[in-house]
C-alpha cells in the first residue's frame, strides 16, 4: 500500500520528477488506443512515429500492466491479419462524487467513464467540509464493501463542488455558498483517505466535461453547459478543452445582475443576481408566496399536503395549467436565456446544453431559453447554434468526474507512478482504512 | 516560381496530403529551437525523444534549409562544449496587413514577428474588397521594391479585417460594417497574387495574438484584448491560444445592448449597441453636437478650424479641461468597463489589455474602464486581474498577423511544402508580378 501522505499533493512528490521519453511514449500509445485512434500495431506505429522495435517494448509495458489487451483478429488488409488492441476499461476503477447545493451523488466508474454504481441523497453543502466529505467517505466505503473480491483496484478519486476551485491545488476558493470550504484541502483529505491521486473541480465544469466526452457535446470544440438548479452556473469549453479561467471562476454566471421589476436578495448578499430570480430556490420562494397569497390554488393545495415546495411541484402545477407556475418557469427560462445570449455573443459556442433540476422538470424552461437566446444574440453567432436539454443531468457530472480522473491519470507524469519502475508493484493498491 | 493557383486554398492541394513522421519531427524540432526551449543537440534530443541519429538527420534538414543555424559554443557543462542552435528569423519574411474601419496598416515582418517596414494610411473599409485589397497589394509591391536584392523571400501573407472571419477558409462572414466583403475569397486572392500561403483573421484577434506572443500578455493563459476604435471588439485567449468560437464571432461585443439615457442608432441598424454609445464614431458624433449646440467652446473652435472632429480632438479638449469632452470619454470608458465586467465574470481572464484609438488618446478612458470593472465584477474574478493599456496598439495587430503566419507555417503540414521533398527548391520564391 502506498503512503497517503505524499499522494496528497499530487504525484510529483513521489520521486517521479522527470518524466522520461519512455513514459511519454507509453502515455501516447495508451491515449491512441483508449480513444480508438489506433487499433493495431501498424496503426500505432504510424500514428506514434515509433519504430516497430521501440513500439514493441512500450506496448509490452502496457500489456504487462493490463491496461491494453491484444485480442481478436482485426479484418485483414492483405497479408497476416493483425490482432486488435483494446483498452481495458476494467483494469481499474475511479471513485466519483458530485456535491450540489442541496444534494450529492457518489459512484464508482470504470476507466472508460462508465458509472457502474451510483447513489444520490440530499445534503446541504453548507454543513461544511467535515460533515459533507465524511459522509461521502462513508458512502464510498460502503459501496466498495459491496463489490466482489475480484473487483479492480481504485486508481483515483474525482470530486465536484458548487463553487470556484483552484484546480492545481484541489481546493475551493472563496465559494459564495459553501461556508467553511474556503481553502479546505479537499484533494489532500481524499487522497490520504483512499491512498490514490485525487482531483477536484467545479461541479458545472464536470457536467460540461461529461457532455463533452460522453454526452450531447461529443466532438464539439465550443460548448457552454448551463446548469439551473438551486444555484446557476456555466461550464465553458474552448477548442475542445475546459476553459477554467485564471481563478477557476469562468462561467460563474449565477451572480450576474439581471433587470427585474421587483428586487430580490441573493444568498450571496447582493441584490438581483440571476440566481435570486431564476434559480430553484427563487422559484420555490415565489411559488410559496403565490400559494400563501392565494393566487395559485394548485400550489396552495400542494403546500398544504406535502409541505415546502420544490421545482418538481412547480413543474406539476405548470403541467396542470396553473398560470402562476407557467409564468414562474417561463420567467426563469427567459432570464437564463438573456444571460446565455450575452454569453453567445462573447463566446460563440456551437452547442449549449441546459441541465439542472429546474430545466429538466418542464419543457417550458427550455422553450423560453431558446426564445431569449435566438432573439437577443447576434444572428451570425446563432447561425449553427444547437440548444439541447441534458439527457441525464444528475449522472453526467459523475461521468465528467471520472473523465477528469482518467484524463489526468493517463497524462505521462502521473502514469509514471504506475509503470515508472517497470514492475506491476508500481500500481497503487486500495487503502480503505482511514 | 510556384503556381499561385493551388496555393490559394492552402497547402493541402500541393500534394502533401499525408504528413509523414519525418515532417512531424522537423516541425517539433523547429518549434523547440524557435521558442528557445532547446538550445543544443542534447536538449533537443531530450525534449523531442528522438535518438541522436534520427535527430541528426532531421536537424540536417533544418540546417540545409537555413531555418536553423548551429553557431557559437554554448557554455560547457563538462566535456566537449556544445554548439548553440538558433532560429534564423531572417530566413524568410512575411507580408502583413491590418484593416480597421477607417484605416489600414501594412508591413513586412521577419519570422520572429518583428515588423521591419510599416506604412499606415486612412482607408474606409466600406469601399469594398476590390479597392481595399487592391490598395494593399499596391503598397506591398512598393514596399517589396524598396528592399535590396538580397532580401529574404516572402513566405506568407497575414491579414486582419474588422469583422467575423471563417478562419479555415480565410473569408469574412456576414461582417456588419464591411459591405461587399461577405464571403469574399480574401485568402485566395492574396495567395494567388503573391504565390504564398495566406491567412486571414479578425483584426482584434490579431491584436490579442500580438500582445500574447510579443506584448503585455506574454506568458498569460487567459487574456482579453479590448479594442475601442471606430468600432469595438474583443479578442479572447483561453489556455494560451486564441478562442475564435464556432463561427469566428467570439469577442464580438460591439453590438451588445447597453443601458442608456438617450437612444442611439448603430451603423449595424440596431439601437443602443455598445459601439453606438462608446465607439470612436459615437464620440465624434456627440462632440460635434456639443460643438454645434455651443456647450463646448473648445470643440466649437476645433470644429471651425479643422473640420470634422476625431478622438484626438476630444482628448485634446479633455486635456484642456473641457467638461463635455471629459464627460464623453468617461462615459465611453464606463460603458466599455461595464461590458468588460460581464466578460470578466464569464471568462475570468488574468489580463485585460485596452487598445484602439479612443483609449490611447486619453488616460481618462482607462481610469473609467478600471473603475467599472472593479466595481461590477465578482471579487474573486478580479483578485489577480491586471488591466493595462496597449503600448503600441497601431502596430500590435501587424505583429499578431506575423505570428499567425509563422505559427501556421511551422505547423507540420505546411512545413511540408518547404522541405517535403528534401531539396531547397521546395521553398517558394516570391512572385511580385500580378
Amino acid at each position: 500500500v502506498t503512503s497517503g501522505q505524499d499522494a496528497a499533493s499530487g504525484v510529483a512528490t513521489r520521486g517521479v520528477g522527470v518524466v522520461d521519453d519512455r513514459l511519454e511514449d507509453i502515455a501516447l500509445l495508451l491515449d491512441l488506443v483508449r480513444t480508438g485512434r489506433a487499433k493495431t500495431r501498424t496503426e500505432l506505429s504510424r500514428r506514434s512515429g515509433l519504430s516497430r522495435k521501440v513500439l514493441g517494448q512500450r506496448l509490452g509495458d502496457l500489456l504487462t500492466h493490463g491496461l491494453v489487451t491484444e485480442g481478436d483478429l482485426a479484418p485483414s488488409t492483405g497479408g497476416r491479419a493483425p490482432r486488435e488492441l483494446a483498452f481495458r476499461g476494467d483494469a481499474g476503477a475511479v471513485l466519483v462524487a458530485q456535491f450540489g447545493a442541496t444534494g450529492m451523488g457518489i459512484g464508482i466508474a470504470d476507466l472508460t467513464g462508465t458509472v457502474l454504481r451510483r447513489h444520490h441523497e440530499p445534503l446541504d453543502i453548507a454543513v461544511g467540509p467535515d460533515c459533507a466529505l465524511g459522509r461521502a467517505e462513508e458512502l464510498f466505503d460502503r459501496m466498495l464493501g459491496e463489490r466482489g473480491d475480484d473487483a479492480p483496484p481504485i486508481w483515483g478519486v474525482g470530486l465536484g463542488v458548487p463553487g470556484p476551485v483552484e484546480f492545481d491545488s484541489g481546493t475551493p476558493i472563496a465559494p459564495p455558498i459553501m461556508p467553511g470550504w474556503d481553502g479546505y484541502p479537499v484533494r489532500n483529505r481524499l487522497a490520504q483517505r483512499f491512498g490514490v491521486p485525487t482531483w477536484l473541480d467545479n461541479d458545472v465544469n464536470l457536467m460540461a466535461l461529461g457532455e463533452l466526452r460522453a454526452g450531447l457535446a461529443r466532438g464539439q470544440d465550443n460548448v457552454v453547459y448551463m446548469k439551473v438548479g438551486t444555484g446557476i452556473g456555466a461550464g465553458l469549453v474552448s477548442r475542445g478543452r475546459l476553459h477554467r479561467g485564471a481563478n477557476g471562476t469562468a462561467g460563474d454566471v449565477g451572480h450576474v445582475a439581471v433587470r427585474s421589476d421587483h428586487p430580490a436578495l441573493c444568498r450571496c448578499g447582493k441584490i438581483d443576481c440571476l440566481e435570486a430570480h431564476a434559480g430553484g430556490a427563487a422559484l420555490a420562494r415565489d411559488a410559496t408566496t403565490a400559494a400563501q397569497e392565494g393566487t395559485s390554488a394548485f400550489l396552495a393545495a400542494r403546500l398544504a399536503e406535502h409541505g415546502p415546495l420544490h421545482a418538481r411541484d412547480i413543474a406539476d402545477a405548470a403541467a396542470a395549467g396553473d398560470a402562476v407556475a407557467i409564468s414562474l418557469l417561463t420567467r426563469s427560462g427567459r432570464l437564463v436565456g438573456e444571460t446565455l445570449a450575452t454569453l453567445v455573443n462573447f463566446f460563440n459556442p456551437s452547442t449549449i446544453i441546459i441541465g439542472g433540476r429546474v430545466t429538466t422538470t418542464s419543457d417550458l424552461v427550455l422553450a423560453a431559453v431558446r426564445q431569449a437566446v435566438y432573439r437577443q444574440s447576434l444572428p451570425l453567432a446563432t447561425r449553427d447554434l444547437h440548444i439541447a436539454q441534458s439527457v441525464n443531468s444528475a449522472e453526467i457530472g459523475l461521468v465528467g468526474a471520472a473523465f477528469m480522473v482518467v484524463d489526468e491519470l493517463f497524462d505521462a507524469p502521473v502514469l509514471a507512478r504506475w509503470i515508472g519502475d517497470g514492475s506491476p508493484a508500481g500500481r497503487p493498491e486500495l487503502s480503505t482504512a482511514a
